[in-house]
């Protein structure tokens, strides 16, 4: 079972720039991570872009679905920064029905102390083999259908849509 | 959805005494791993002891048998070292029908640099909510069959049983 | 022999803010760090203020050069944002004579994976105790004198300026 | 100015073997934590050996001298396990006259979160420029004599001899 792995930025993928005091990209970390979490997972990855998603424009949401439609895995993970990440989840998810796909970030980058970007590798990891075929997101723990979840950006996290 | 959350040791929970130079147990970290992890899952959580799974005789993982299937709750995630953590998927697997019941642990504890902990943790808490009823071990990004998996001790990874 | 530490902030007191995305101060981590550092060293910490140093004021460099020639320690060690250190180290070196007094910081913040702020912690508080009277950065393994050091922007670091 | 690094192991170059469970050395980690550091001071390391201090012998403390004595350097930096540190700098005391040599190591390994390697390294390095002739522990956040440290095994602390 082969799992595409879709990158996109955010803040999972930020690094601080020691010259400027900025976080900003150099380039993905999720090889790193996924080699630091001894994964025997077949995945193939592919860096889209590495953008803020607050900077994401619609052409960048539309390359995601056409990713995620074209690929030959019938499971994907994307990484992608949580202030669109629902917004981007339903996109793909009034589009792909044939398909798992699973999207995840972290809050805190995976280059800064206490981050929780490996653990949601691990939950998006498991998700996209375990769930039925649709559009999730995956944080805090929790796998969210991409019809009913929201970021309550107060508490920095996701929960279910009220 | 409750998930029970049993911790039992292994080298996931293990600490560097430096008065000794040993590798020991003070306490468990999966509180503070879950609050790292900015998990909102509804866990409870409980040490039944903290060894290291070579010295865990029959008394200890009956004790995780009949803690399975005594709590209230029907999803249960275990930590365990990983030495023995098949033999323990093979007794509650022959024994637990209508619970969702995943191991996990690390190859590297959580306090040493480059732990593979907290991915173990996000997979084996997603793959407890997605499962069927059954027992599993979840490591390396892959969820295991408990009667069909074993550790390959030379390259420190999970696989089928050939 | 008693040190005293000053307190201003300074990247190396940076924590990453996970609602806002942004690099900001809550508290300082120095006893923290020395705590880690298993310091038994005699050392009575104060902060003044937690600011980058691009926003210090001339007031704010005023309050430190105070707090150096007031306190009753002979010897001090600054916590200083690298951007400005050069400054305030020119103010307090043109006017501190009696005193041993040692600036550092960090080009990281302790809080990213990497940082070098425990080993610029460990050099000034070396120094402190070595030096002769009179105003030094201790910086990238080396002790500046006041009146003799640059910062490199470009490299970010700190050299003998030319 | 040019300082010779010689590495002979100790807790701060230990990792951790995930076959194993064991602490043990694979190779030097100084270089990695001097290029952290960020540090611009000229140094010139070389591997002794990788031991155990416990493990070493006669012959091995004698090598140690004889690099001190023949090298061109004049300012010596040791890495050293703890245990028996203070042996190895009586050794030198007792025949080194004419330069500045400075032992230092960590109660925590580099490799395990929490460690005090790095802000030993810059307390050895920032000694070993500013301290006259004579050999030296730098442990603590302190530089001790030679002759006058010993190790207090229960606190796993160094503290000057009573």
């Amino acid at each position: 079972m082969k799992i595409k792995l879709l990158i996109t930025g955010g803040t999972i993928d930020k690094v601080y720039n020691k010259l400027t005091g900025e976080l900003t990209f150099d380039n993905s970390h999720l090889n790193e991570m996924l080699e630091r979490s001894r994964s025997t997972v077949d995945i193939d990855s592919e860096v889209l872009f590495l953008k803020d998603s607050l900077d994401m424009t619609n052409e960048d949401r539309n390359l995601i679905l056409s990713k995620c439609l074209e690929c030959n895995e019938s499971k994907v993970v994307i990484t992608h920064g949580t202030d669109t990440m629902v917004e981007t989840a339903r996109l793909l998810g009034g589009q792909i029905k044939n398909k798992v796909v699973v999207l995840f970030g972290s809050m805190i980058p995976y280059s800064i102390n206490n981050s929780d970007a490996l653990f949601n590798l691990g939950a998006a990891l498991s998700a996209v083999q375990n769930k039925t075929n649709g559009v999730y997101i995956a944080m805090n723990g929790q796998i969210f259908d991409w019809n009913n979840v929201c970021k309550n950006k107060d508490k920095g996290l996701f929960e279910v849509k009220k």
